[in-house]
């Protein structure tokens, strides 16, 4: 049985996971503030929609003229993708409020009811089907804590629900996971062990300096690289450096 | 008196254990996300079919058709044995929802009701000895923290009537105990002095390198290895190094 | 694509943000007790004052008369700013009471409701360009952290209100948080995810002496020194010093 | 006055105890998971039927019959002291279901309400006196902990109630507090200052290694060794070795 | 514009304020216990009647006549200058019960009541007032956190009041808070960024021997010594080392 | 003014103190399970019993009886005071419950209720004063933490009654405060602040081996040492040794 895989599209990423990742794996992408969570994701989908591969964005936090202007920023500019039925942003964040929000396609009404934001990620994705033919191989969700934050008992339990969704379709993804710039742990044990995969992304003050490390916690399916690795945000989006090995962390 | 072992199966593990597993025994398998509980466990479950002794898997985390595509992964394809009325998954996961759900034999209705869950196993069991004259040798319970995620203070009750049907019809095995990725305990005292033997799997960052090592931290009725090995995760399974033991770990 | 930048006005701080503060980021200005960031602020403002630049002050820890105070011991003297309409300080200390409160402008009846404020904010808005043609370019609100202390668990949708108001009308400026002098994150993971920038100023005992110190942690659109830098507070306000690394600190 | 004293008959201990254990005492025997607390109290009960000292022992973790086998493993078969009305099992676990329950002669109909313990302790006291003329010598509650796991406020409280009893009738012996893995305390302050008596195991990785010790924290009414010492669990029980002490242990 | 600046009376303690305490300061006088807050408050407002500068005194933890006797300890008697209608001392304790309550002039009836507090005070004030033409200059309350021990989550806002009420009367003076021995903050967030200055007098065991040392971590409007400096509490009150620095601290 | 004393009556101890207790100071006597608190106390009674000094002891904890046994074990037999009306034990202990109690002259009915064990201790008091024309000079509650152990919040309202009640009647003594083994605080903020000194006492694992010292924090109205000492429990009570300093301990 030969393995498929998604191509991260990450500058040396896929050589961290032997390949890329195993298809249909939900994986959480957990960091801090400020280590590069979203525009990892948002380089992920990209790639993808250059490759002609449908994608969705369910933006949470932000809103989603807001997550267009940041991919703009690196030179993703999604809108093309959005014309053609291939991309669908689901927009989780306005509740359908303001001028802006009434131009969006896919729109929560009720953000704070998983139930309610399943019904419309399945829309946004028989839209793509019918537009394109093709159920989204790729997909994120920015961000599953903004679901959580104020009732920690119900993580697990929505996203399992929402990892649900996915693997249904097939689509491999990341759940974002913000956990606080003190803590170690990436969300939860009821989260934690919920996902097929775990990418922490770090920033540790060393020396009075700052840097960025990423490190893959687990990998359904799949061996992968067991070292922490050096990467930067650079203008066109991140690169990792699989030769550089970081070893001194803040404690 | 011989004290009667079950083999584990796990290629170094049986050294550890001065010959297996003291049949009857009811060990917390406990770990943080990523460290290889659900491998191990569904490991020793298809070594002992191949043996001709019977086994049960209770599956709470994910779904039957999931576990079984795991174990194919590993080459470990329990179908037949299902098919014999060998080994059981008892489907604590989808709640009967779900056309796959549907193929399930054995469905817990309501997985956040121990009771129910108890019905089901037994009628497992019972079912096992239908078809093969044997009762089940070998028993899994993964996880068992998600039976109190969000009520702790039922922990040790809950593993405690687990156990029960596991003594009762003298099944040897693991409940795995979920920690989350800080926690340097086993799943709370309530659970911890609950059982008759605790092994924990680690995953450790040492110096950016992430490290596998395994433990036998308590084993009612035998003696055991008391040093920490290194183990590996191979795509045939576990294997653990008695002769490589662990000195440095992460604090 | 050229980005528009702010001057922060703060001696040393435009060069470790590459020119100055994207437009229209809200950046959470996190410290703890005596570290200068109400000085910080009413820098950035007085600063943009003096270039012309409209600006508001939510003032919600202080009587607005001593806002005035602080500034003008620095010989920031905002009264004339206030008198010409292009600067306003919202009241969100004194709910209007007390006579020097009769003499506000804009005082927020109820501050502990956040709609109240929102309110208000907005009225100071439309009357800085009633008054001068100009939406306001720079904005404070000291402290976010007032709005939550008693209720964190709302913490984050406060901060994304607050936000939603400073972008709908393209202001750029800062959020202070009140961190805890023992306390290492910079408010909560529901507010550190919200903002699109995050500065840290500390003062740490080293060594029986008493440290000032800035980093700045992440500033979405924009590379960013990564290093933490010594500053003074000066009677002329606030100097950054670039060239000045402070590699140890207080653990 | 010279203090009466009991054996511990446990190899090595006496030594640490300046002769015996004061007659009466009832000591906390706290310790993690795999200490070996059980073991130890059932030794100490063991040593005293052999010598004709009746003795109680209440079991609330585990089935009487796993118990006496666990017993029987070390070559200390409880059975014929039963048989004699010299020894008692109480039975705090069943709540009489369970047709092994049947068999029991002292059964806690609730084990959840501490009179109904006590009542049942009291009638097996009284059985004991009236079989053999004596009171009993020893006794071992196993554990205390179980009583308030759920309910820590009340454990000060019910640690009262049971040491009355105990030192109504004159028993001298053991009440196992439980601790997790991580705790270095005894069983919180309102248990550990409601004893007489304080005696710590541990189980500590060192070094990739586990390393068992002692140690006497506290001993009303005789001086008492004050190091920590190494002790092992061979297949005739515990061992202790005075002259060995352990410096060193994990933090 | 010249900044005036009350004389601290406390020998060494000026010098690290560049002169005095900058007039209308509220500073909140933080530490453990035994550090000797109430000596410092007491030195401080005889200092000041010996000027002539009228002074009250909030006491809450201790009865008024208790406050009289600690201060004549150290020879600085308080009474003639309460004869005189200079200096009040505000009975916080006895809630008018008692002998001796009764002959206290200003009783607050409950003391557990923010407002009947705020009442007493401005009553006492208004009583120096009349008595002598001149409003308080210093101001004392000791302590703050005993108003909002029980209620953690209003501690901002009697801390506000009570400033309202000082500042309003041009008062300079201190609010003691109560700190545990091993907490190393100030009061909590709330209370520490609510005052215009913060003073920590800290009491540590270093290498068997406790030290006393100060440092002034913030105090607004004046630069001031950034160090910790060593103290002594001899029988003539607080004595400061300004040439003394202490490096090493407990941790 | 010279300052009348209390003298110890613990070898050693008024060394520490400058000659002895200031006479009414309540002392909180604070430390872990095992550390010689209440031997101590009892030591301080007991001497000024020999010297016709009348005092009190307040149980809690123990049985009046235990609390006799304990003394006569030192050698210190408080009968015959008991007789001569100089000496009086509150039993707060039994409840009137039980043969023993009935012999026992103070009883506390409730005591739970703060109330009533302040009307039992004033019972006490008057007893004694009609019995030798003295009030009791010396006082014991052993312990306070009892009181309040499943009410924290209430602990500094029950400690400042109970203090009340002392200090009306001019006596000087303890109250015991225990803590847990691994806590390093006195008994909480509330009651730190409450009482007029602090002595601590230790009992810390150095090295495998445990080593007693004892260190008076605070002490209103005298200097007194501030080092750290060794000291021993001898079976004629507690030894403290002025010259030997502890330098290290366990954190």
């Amino acid at each position: 049985m030969v393995l498929r895989r998604i191509e991260s599209g990450i500058p040396g990423m896929d050589d961290l996971l032997n390949g890329g990742i195993p298809i249909r794996n939900v994986i959480l992408l957990s960091g801090g503030p400020g280590t590069g969570k979203s525009i990892l994701a948002q380089q992920y989908i990209y790639y993808g929609l250059r490759k002609g591969e449908p994608g969705i964005y369910v933006t949470l936090e932000e809103h989603p003229v807001a997550v267009r202007e940041n991919m703009i920023n690196f030179e993703w500019d999604p809108r093309p993708f959005e014309e053609q039925g291939l991309f669908a942003i689901i927009d989780g964040f306005t509740g359908g409020i303001g001028k802006s929000a009434e131009r969006e396609k896919f729109v929560v009404q009720d953000p704070t009811d998983v139930r309610s934001l399943v019904d419309t990620i399945r829309e946004a994705i028989e839209y793509i089907k019918q537009s394109t033919g093709k159920t989204p191989i790729r997909g994120v969700i920015d961000s599953v804590t903004a679901l959580y934050l104020t009732k920690p008992s119900a993580a697990r339990n929505i996203v399992l629900q929402l990892k649900k969704v996915f693997s249904g379709y097939g689509i491999t993804g990341f759940f974002i996971s913000q956990v606080s710039v003190t803590e170690r742990g990436f969300g939860g044990p009821g989260v934690e062990h919920a996902v097929d995969g775990i990418i922490r992304l770090d920033l540790d003050e060393i020396d009075g300096e700052l840097k960025r490390s990423i490190i893959i916690w687990k990998m359904r399916g799949t061996k992968h690289d067991m070292r922490r690795h050096e990467f930067e945000i650079t203008n066109k989006g991140i690169v990792i450096y699989p030769d550089k090995i970081v070893k001194k962390r803040k404690t």
